[in-house]
């Protein structure tokens, strides 16, 4: 056991110092100089240019002396790359890959390398921000628009988004579709029974909050009448057998209801699609398409329905439009649609979706084609019809209908064979103790039929040989139950099927984006700090990728052992008892959190509360988790410095006293800004009996500092791919684990497959029971990295960085709140309203013309409409702060060029931004400002030019003419 | 075992049909429609263009059926990627990562992920081809001139190059350059005897053929004449003492003769540089600065001198110039000096050097920078001065010297101690029966000390703890021998070592190249052609990567498994008996074929042969390679059609009878023709006593088409960085295998410290024993995947590709050379003469404006000067190939508008070609074509615009003002 040497947190000078000065055998490559951007002379002049001494002064002031913790982290010290990664390969080394046919929704699949390595382990994709500057976002709005084109052809329904949590949640969101599509007047659902068990129960939790009667039973014999909003089936059923719903559906809308189909996206390459069998909606994963299983996630799902329901449609949705010059340019469509403009009234939280993983997903369409997809499902039906004629030979029963890759078979006993294929090194799915399930995939070879032959057979029976059943191969499926209808016949999915094709596609595309590895994403709230390259490589050992999410936990204690380190590292963080791990975005731990309070409460007694009281000032997932888990919400005023009306909130908190069960506060405020009060504030809620539901977006401005758990707080999710490390990805993957307090640890959710929780637990929430397993190593290896010195450095660092900022900003512009001490936490607010009228310049010009810059904007007009929000994290250096500083700095120049009639108001460098190469290159140029200013306005642009590969795009144009897909082939015919 | 689907080679559909027709089991992924461009349509009608109606038909036509061959190739069916993958892990699991305390010039490092990710697995990098178009290749430039600069400062000799091979072949290069400075008039070599020992065995290989004589001796005692040329030791010695060699230099010196040293990278950040105790030389390798052992390569090797030697040094030299503009632009300097000019009267035959290596060593120290690296060098130092205190304490004697990071150990037993460390796990190097070599490096940790203690410990004695031993590692080394003056001072080496920092300023670098994601590199000579991710993803594989070369065979067993397989595989291609691996370069494997035609004339006695027959138009390599076999070049004339003259080759072949050695010939010519009369070239050599060597550098328009052993050759060396997939790397790694007749299998190449080859063996011509091992996976790979009938089809293709090329550009620019059945080979050239005197057009400036169109330019003035020799490869789709032949065809128009006296003579955007964003955004434009033109001159170039990051580079005024590596830190004082 070596003793690292920790970066000395409170020194400045961790960059530069000899980082085996306390320890001669500590490691030379600990992490902490690597995680933060500015170096210790950095750091002392920021400090300098602030008036402050040391890092400790700093933050001394700008948190409340009442909420500084007064017991620092305890998580050890700073461990070395190198040997971290060492120890966690042991740890992962713990799971045991074996070959899962377990089927359930999760599939072996083989990620094409060229997949791999250029998209999920490139940072130029997965460093991307959720495309809002979407004239920057070209390359992954154009992967994500192949994905949608894909959904809805293998659907065959028109209208479909870029991608949603699981499946699990996907149907509970088609659930919400149905109800909101009978205006909330229909309260029943029905659930046929053999739709994969955690999508029933991941239902049935949702429902149970809104209110809505789940019935799960035989859909075939179930009556639908005027009370049913929806019904949902499986295609093909868990197990396996292939049903033609069409008589179903028929009956579903007789009922005025919505038939909603929860298909397998591999099974739909070769079976009729559910549009074509009556389905309205159709939801499913993607994970077979390329993704790694990875114990239960990240992966696509998806949601798709007529064009009836497109402003149902929960998510985000790419669409086409135009851009100023008139060329097609994509954009998010529908953008009214959203939780945080809707807020309250929306009917869907979901915010972060799997950008990453549809953009996997849609390129594994891409990569291999319509024909290459059909030879795909055509080879995984033949070597299931193989199994099928020997498992038929040597006298086991089948189930009796069509199957694509899931066999149900009847066994003598069930657990005598889970133990023969075990012992061969191959998990099945135990459906009762005389059936077995089993489901075949891409991966399967002659090898595996030969060891499932083997497991499955009778004593005293010999097994067929694989050989010998061959002829089987070639019996195929029922035609009345195949499609026949022409898909995925636009170009791009006939185009890149050379490797060569395909790697200069996924490199044109990521040339068309802006991430990281080009320049800061300063996304307040959204928090874009370092992926670290350590902290990303275990994502895609096989030791994490490979293993099904219901794999008997014995083969999964290199995960065990990470998951309970996680959370008591979360927990030390955070100030809780107990952490959940399984929601898997922040506004399902929103969600989550609200629901473990709400369990809490009926289970003593007190199920009437249900008031939510939220500032005004609040993320729009905030009100609209709050509607999710059955709660009425309050808003709280703010006052003029942005912060709660204390006053206010007693007086709401006093006025729904009987019935208040939650108060949802994000800190620091979503204005950037330490609130002193509080602590009162939650006293407040807990003198009038409610709980407190933190928002932890900000965490990274409390983390090694304070803790939520010794404010008040009672719950608070964690966003890890904001605090935490784990990449934006384009929007999506994340995590949103919750941390609670002892007394609501007995309601953290459970799963119905595996046992993982009490009796008191709340239903599940997502699908798999612990989320996006396979990316947490992400946020464990960039604790122990950090160590608990490091982390509260690094807390330090990204409010020197802010307040910097802020400091250098804030003579030429307007910063908004400030807390106590004219401080801002990590990140701050500029206001722009004012150059609407003195130059009719307005925050989206700004926005656009920083990208001339080589920048993408600060988060616009959240939560004050004309502003931006600016939080720079600790991982940008101060040459790159100052650079985008200058370039704010010399667009004001620019407007007040305009506002002192210098400029033409309608004719300059903002109102035109951003500049094409194609624009400041055109024989014509008309502009009262040169090519130069409007293509490289600093000395320094040239190093960092980055071209916006379209100019200002229409939105409107593109919402008033949807176009959510690849628009059909006649369209290519020339 | 699975019955894997080929796709069928004589059918044109292979990229649409379905894969799963033959066999329903066969995998899906096959590779060969991956591998290869054009789909069937695409096939179908490039064939039509030239009027054949299938490949076979073409392929009969374009290859003489006197040498066509009779026997397909057996190498099996194509296999499935995923399979293979799995099988080749099973493989690569049969080597034993063991820690290797070996030292001698290997070394444990920790290769920071972020170099791993972004440049070794990052296509971007790795494609890249040598940069000899400078002005899109200014990104790698930058970090090789990183390279230099970090070499300089740490060796103290300002001129140096961007790499060599390996340190063994590095001192060979240093032996040669004392050699030639001494105008080869003084003949003695001195070599201390306790250089590394394969460092020794190179220098004696080497100098044998150049009639050197090498005394092997102890440098302290040793005299030195008038016929000593130069003197090399090591530093520190192969056995770990640090020496003051000044005393020696002067010595040295007073015989006027040049001092080497070879020395170790990470002992220099430490002790005093070669310089400075009196070197004029320095050589070594920079493996151990992050990249792996790999079994014995690929790394960098460097060589340094003073600026006296400046046009005596071997290899690429990186030299800053300065553009069109003005501005700063880094390129090839001196390149005068390169074999491909002086041929014969080279001193050495580098050309492909380890460019990618060099890449990853050089961003390492900008990583570290100076105080990373010295805390790293001193953390060595001090677990090197614990253990060496425990053994001290335990009795056992250690030489009577300074140390930096390797022990002597005098020891009881050796075996004993040797069996002891494995035991643990742990190689350490047998010196002799009672003395142990132990070698510590950046990975070693606390356990790893306290294992080799217990190792160490004498039978009945107590080891002491590590912790016991702790005061020692502040011992430290005499101040005496340690440099005291600062180095990498630039500020790239101190602004980087933020992560986000680092990751930005490698994609800064990388998007200012052009490489094979962005378009076709159609380099004449060279297939650029698809480095597939499958064959890649193998290389960083740890049980490749991390193997020292001097394990034990036992530990290498896989290793082991892959060379036979890939030798036999090799054999089976080219018709030979007989495989080395060890060459590590085209060039390497003709001095190494040579030497080995050299040693069977010996052997037969018959060592007076020693004339080397080249035609006129052979690679630069070729008389370079055959001077330093120590043979005579006699050069015979190519017809008008551009062949060998067959009447002249026969009169000089017998004119030489007597002492004719050898032909060299390449094949394909290097004017891309299959030339008839190879059978009857090879047998007019062997009458007259000589043998055939063929180089393999258009051996991909050879592979399963004829063989070079069934139409008379001895040896052939492959490129396998060409033909065989291996990357460019920018300019390296490579390997050159070489086949040879059953007759000359006695005389490859052996090597002193493992144990590989007959007592008849050349020298080792590496320093490794297979040369560089870990990147031979891609060729195995690749060859696999495509099966035998693969690689056909890919020959056919790649013929088809440059056919069809040259049909669409006959109607514009003159094909200079056509073989029989007015077809090419796999390339051809175009003849750009005419335009001089036409349009003052050079084929210069058609290279360059092809940068403005986003094409890399092809072979330029190779073999015949005023021509482009264009190779497109298999990999590229007939859409690439049309992209660049409409480039071709516009600036043909180009052309012609000045030939016609509409576009000035001498300002057109020919001449002005590159033309960079700046030039064209410029507040000023006075050029009489538009900046569209200049930038976007065909519709198309919009979606694949590459940037040029400089205007045209002025060679004269760089190679006048010779600057190879960053100024001194004043320079940036302001």
């Amino acid at each position: 056991m070596t003793h690292p040497t920790a970066d000395d947190p409170t020194a400045t000078d961790a960059a530069s110092k000899n980082p085996t000065s306390m320890d001669p055998l500590g490691p030379c490559d600990t992490f902490l100089h690597r995680h933060i951007g500015p170096g210790a002379e950095q750091t002392a002049q920021m400090l300098a240019a602030l008036g402050f001494d040391s890092l400790d002064a700093l933050t001394k002031r700008a948190v409340p002396d009442v909420i500084q913790t007064e017991r620092p982290l305890t998580l050890g010290p700073a461990r070395g790359e190198h040997e971290l990664l060492e120890e966690l390969a042991q740890v992962a080394a713990k799971n045991k890959v074996l070959r899962s046919f377990i089927g359930m929704g999760y599939h072996g699949t083989i990620t094409p390398p060229i997949i791999q390595r250029n998209i999920l382990e490139n940072p130029g994709w997965y460093t991307q921000y959720t495309p809002y500057q979407a004239e920057i976002s070209q390359g992954r709005l154009e992967a994500l628009f192949n994905f949608q084109t894909m959904v809805a052809e293998l659907t065959g329904l028109p209208v479909t988004n870029s991608s949603l949590l699981d499946e699990g949640t996907a149907a509970a969101e088609a659930m919400g579709l149905c109800y909101a599509a009978a205006r909330q007047k229909k309260k029943r659902f029905f659930v046929a029974a053999d739709c994969h068990p955690q999508t029933i129960a991941v239902i049935r939790t949702r429902a149970e909050a809104l209110g809505i009667e789940v019935e799960v039973g035989d859909i075939l014999d179930a009556e639908f009448d005027s009370s049913t909003c929806g019904v949902i089936a499986q295609y093909p059923t868990s197990d396996g057998r292939i049903i033609d719903y069409t008589a179903v559906a028929d009956r579903v809308h007789k009922a005025r209801a919505l038939f909603c189909v929860a298909a397998d996206i591999m099974a739909l390459v070769l079976l009729k699609s559910p549009a074509e069998i009556g389905a309205d909606i159709c939801v499913g994963t993607t994970q077979r398409f390329g993704v790694p299983m990875g114990y239960g996630g990240p992966h696509a799902a998806f949601i798709a329905t007529s064009d009836k329901y497109k402003r149902q449609i929960p998510g985000r949705i790419i669409g086409l439009s135009k851009d100023s010059a008139g060329n097609p340019a994509l954009r998010l469509a529908l953008q009214t649609r959203e939780q945080h403009i809707r807020r309250e009234k929306a009917t869907s939280n979901i915010c972060t979706a799997q950008v990453l993983l549809a953009v996997m997903a849609g390129m594994y369409a891409v990569y291999h084609g319509p024909d290459g997809l059909r030879a795909i499902a055509r080879r995984i039906h033949a070597a299931t019809s193989i199994l099928a004629a020997g498992l038929t030979e040597m006298g086991l029963t089948l189930a009796d209908a069509p199957f694509f890759d899931t066999l149900r078979v009847g066994v003598g006993n069930a657990d005598t064979v889970m133990a023969a294929a075990l012992a061969r090194g191959i998990n099945l799915r135990k459906i009762d103790a005389s059936t077995i399930g089993v489901s075949l995939d891409e991966t399967v070879t002659q090898r595996d039929l030969a060891d499932l032959l083997l497991a499955f057979a009778p004593a005293g029976t010999t097994a067929p040989t694989v050989d010998a059943l061959r002829s089987a191969a070639t019996r195929g499926i029922d035609a009345t139950l195949l499609r026949t209808d022409e898909f995925l016949a636009h170009p791009v999915f006939k185009t890149y099927h050379a490797e060569t094709e395909m790697l200069r596609y996924l490199h044109r595309l990521q040339d068309r984006d802006l991430s990281l590895v080009q320049s800061m994403i300063s996304l307040g709230s959204c928090t874009m700090k370092l992926n670290g390259t350590s902290e990303m490589l275990p994502v895609t050992w096989p030791e994490f990728g490979a293993l099904h999410p219901f794999v008997p936990r014995n083969q999964a204690q290199g995960y065990t052992e990470m998951f309970e380190h996680l959370e008591s590292q979360l927990a030390e963080i955070t100030g809780f008892d107990a952490v959940s791990l399984q929601p898997n975005a922040g506004a399902q731990g929103e969600y989550t959190g609200l629901l473990v309070i709400r369990a809490c409460h009926r289970d003593n007694d007190q199920g009437h509360r249900n008031v939510c009281i939220i500032p005004t000032s609040a993320h729009g997932t905030n009100p609209a988790s709050a509607v999710m888990a059955g709660m009425k919400v309050v808003l709280v005023q703010c006052d003029d410095n942005g912060n709660i009306d204390v006053a206010d909130l007693r007086a709401k908190a006093e006025q729904h006293a009987d019935n208040l069960a939650a108060l949802m506060v994000t800190y620091p405020s979503t204005h950037g800004v330490f609130e002193r009060p509080i602590r009162e504030i939650c006293a407040i809620i807990h003198e009038n009996g409610g709980l407190v539901y933190m928002d932890g977006a900000n965490m990274n401005a409390q983390v090694g500092l304070c803790r939520p758990g010794e404010m008040g707080a009672d719950v608070c999710h964690l966003n890890l791919h904001k605090t935490f490390c784990i990449p934006h990805g384009g929007g999506g993957p994340g995590m949103g684990p919750i941390g609670v307090v002892a007394k609501l640890a007995p309601y953290l959710p459970g799963h119905p497959v595996v046992d993982m929780a009490g009796e008191k637990a709340i239903g599940p929430v997502s699908a798999a029971p612990w989320g996006s397993a396979s990316i947490l190593p992400i946020s464990y290896v960039y604790i122990l990295l950090l160590g608990d010195l490091g982390l509260t450095k690094a807390t330090q660092i990204a409010i020197l960085n802010a307040n910097y900022m802020a400091k250098r900003l804030e003579t030429e512009y307007d910063v908004l709140y400030r807390g106590d001490g004219d401080l801002n936490a990590h990140e701050f607010i500029l206001d722009f309203r004012g150059f609407e009228e003195s130059a009719h310049v307005t925050v989206e010009d700004v926005a656009k013309r920083l990208m001339d810059y080589g920048f993408h904007a600060p988060t616009m007009s959240f939560p004050v409409p004309g502003t931006l929000m600016i939080e720079p994290t600790e991982s940008e250096s101060k040459a790159e702060l100052d650079r985008f500083c200058d370039a704010m700095l010399l667009i004001r120049e620019e407007i007040r060029a305009i506002e002192e009639g210098r400029m033409d108001a309608a004719d300059n460098a903002l109102k035109n931004a951003p500049h094409t190469a194609a624009a400041v290159t055109a024989n014509e140029w008309s502009h009262p400002y040169t090519r130069e200013q409007a293509a490289f306005p600093a000395p320094w642009v040239e190093s960092h030019k980055f071209w916006p590969p379209v100019a200002r795009i229409d939105n409107v144009y593109g919402d008033r003419n949807l176009i959510c897909a690849c628009p059909p082939i006649e369209d290519y015919a020339e």
